[in-house]
């Protein structure tokens, strides 16, 4: 993994494709082969975890560890089992009983892919292919994270506890519940809250702590790490809300008006567009005040979320 | 946790119940309470973990850690976080998409019984929310199998390791998917083999281990464990497959006839009832004689072998 040093200015492009590069031979290196029996499970595990997925959750990670003076080498475990986390969960809400998506970066859902035989009692092979390799991949997250080791002020478990939460039913997949359930009723502003901080931000701020974590940091680096991925999370969301509202789908790569169509609670629909632009900006000030203290070893963690936030909105 | 010492002769149906009983508080101890919100997927997570199941593989763990020398209290995190993982499995193997199974132990199955209502989008929620449920029943495996600590001999990665192979695309998923791609053709016996190790072997050996792995076991202890687990774990599902030929099913307590319907490769197809017979009590055997190293102190695990094995067959 030959990383070169980045001189200031901070060259953005070049970081996120290097690290790209670096975390796909990594995760390369930590599944099995694609040929290994049974074939159909590596493939599908393969597929939608390189299907050009930006890989945002593990450069936020790799950067929180140089913030903190750590090796981008004793992060990456952890940043690779937070991209099989990012992944199964995508695959798993693309599926029918989900949110029904045969579309992902403009290529083929997992189940989609994985459709085109049917087994001898007739069932689509698809959707249980795409279930497996979900399940496949969020158990594979554990085990590469069970890679890393223990560090002065963190120890194995605290690491594998951190994930485990924030992949669970009170952080993650609460946020996929309560998002489900939240359709097609107005949810007010502290429900739409608890949706955004658990579907975006749970990830994003477990990704730049256990960045940290992987680098030994003080508790007070993983105080103000903590207040970024949280910040940066909750902005990103509420500026997709505005987005999805303000921009074409041309502009926007995807299909506008999606959530309003689904009926689905949204800064602009609860508290108007002029409000929410003020929500993201005191959301993304927050975010960026929280990395004051890391001084210029912050500085490909402040370009990443310059990049996650400076969207015309 | 109190445990009654066990007299000679062993009480199997007394150890059962009471170590279904100390099983089910530490289960419920683990796991959110189920009106944590959101109560759906809290609800959804305990509905199938405690809709009856035998706790077999957590009795075979505590049983493996008295056998060492050790304390059931040591191993009572990992004899839960296996069931947690074998209940997900059941959930997930039920969906529509994989068996469409809408019973399991005489109660609607998962996604049958939060199927009520749908959303305002038409979908169906009841598939959706077993399919959570079942990822945050794997997730919480791992939260609660992270709570155990080192061993002199097996540290806190090598526990979570054997957890997460176990349960990933070589061993658990792999089972999954290559009983998914045998249906309707013929599978020859080593195929089926390598199906039957991974279903139904992979995560009783599992059990076994970490429950001597718990007790801080030597090498040989553990080699010798994983044989009984092993082939007890195989055999029961020759036997399984010889049952479903042989007997009606009123008195499987299960439909009869369901593998040749599914046209399933099964040990009778292939060899015939006779050889199969003769397999079954060969791996009988071996399971048996793998525990003689253990003497007295592994008259639970004998017990439970018996209880799995001893069916008439």
């Amino acid at each position: 993994m030959a990383i070169r040093r980045t001189l200031h200015p901070f060259d953005l492009q070049e970081f996120l494709e290097s690290r790209t590069a670096a975390v796909n031979t990594a995760l390369d290196s930590y599944l099995p082969p694609a040929k290994t029996k049974p074939g159909t499970i590596h493939a599908a595990m393969r597929y939608p975890l390189f299907a050009g997925g930006k890989r945002m959750r593990p450069a936020v990670c790799l950067a929180a560890a140089t913030a903190c003076g750590g090796k981008e080498a004793e992060a990456m475990p952890l940043a690779c089992a937070v991209e099989c986390i990012h992944t199964y969960s995508l695959v798993h809400d693309d599926l029918p009983c989900m949110d029904d998506d045969d579309l992902r970066r403009g290529k083929p859902t997992t189940h989609v892919q994985f459709r085109p035989s049917v087994d001898a009692a007739g069932r689509k092979r698809g959707e249980a292919v795409a279930l497996l390799a979900g399940d496949a991949l969020l158990t594979q997250a554990f085990e590469i994270a069970a890679h890393c080791r223990s560090w002065p002020r963190y120890s194995h478990q605290d690491i594998m506890l951190e994930l485990a939460r924030t992949a669970g039913s009170l952080q993650l997949i609460a946020g996929q519940v309560a998002d489900l359930e939240g359709e097609g009723r107005k949810a007010n502003l502290k429900e739409l809250r608890y949706i955004h901080e658990r579907k975006t931000s749970a990830l994003l701020c477990c990704s730049v702590r256990l960045g940290g974590m992987s680098a030994n940091c003080t508790p007070a680096q993983l105080k103000a790490l903590t207040d970024f991925g949280y910040n940066v999370g909750l902005a990103f969301q509420v500026i997709d809300d505005i987005l999805d509202v303000t921009q074409s789908s041309e502009k926007l790569g995807k299909t506008a008006g999606k959530d309003i169509k689904a009926q689905k609670s949204t800064y602009p629909a609860l508290i108007g567009l002029k409000k929410s632009r003020g929500v993201a900006k005191r959301l993304t000030q927050e975010a960026f005040k929280a990395l004051k203290p890391f001084g210029k070893r912050a500085v490909a963690l402040e370009a990443l979320g310059t990049f996650l936030l400076n969207r015309d909105y």
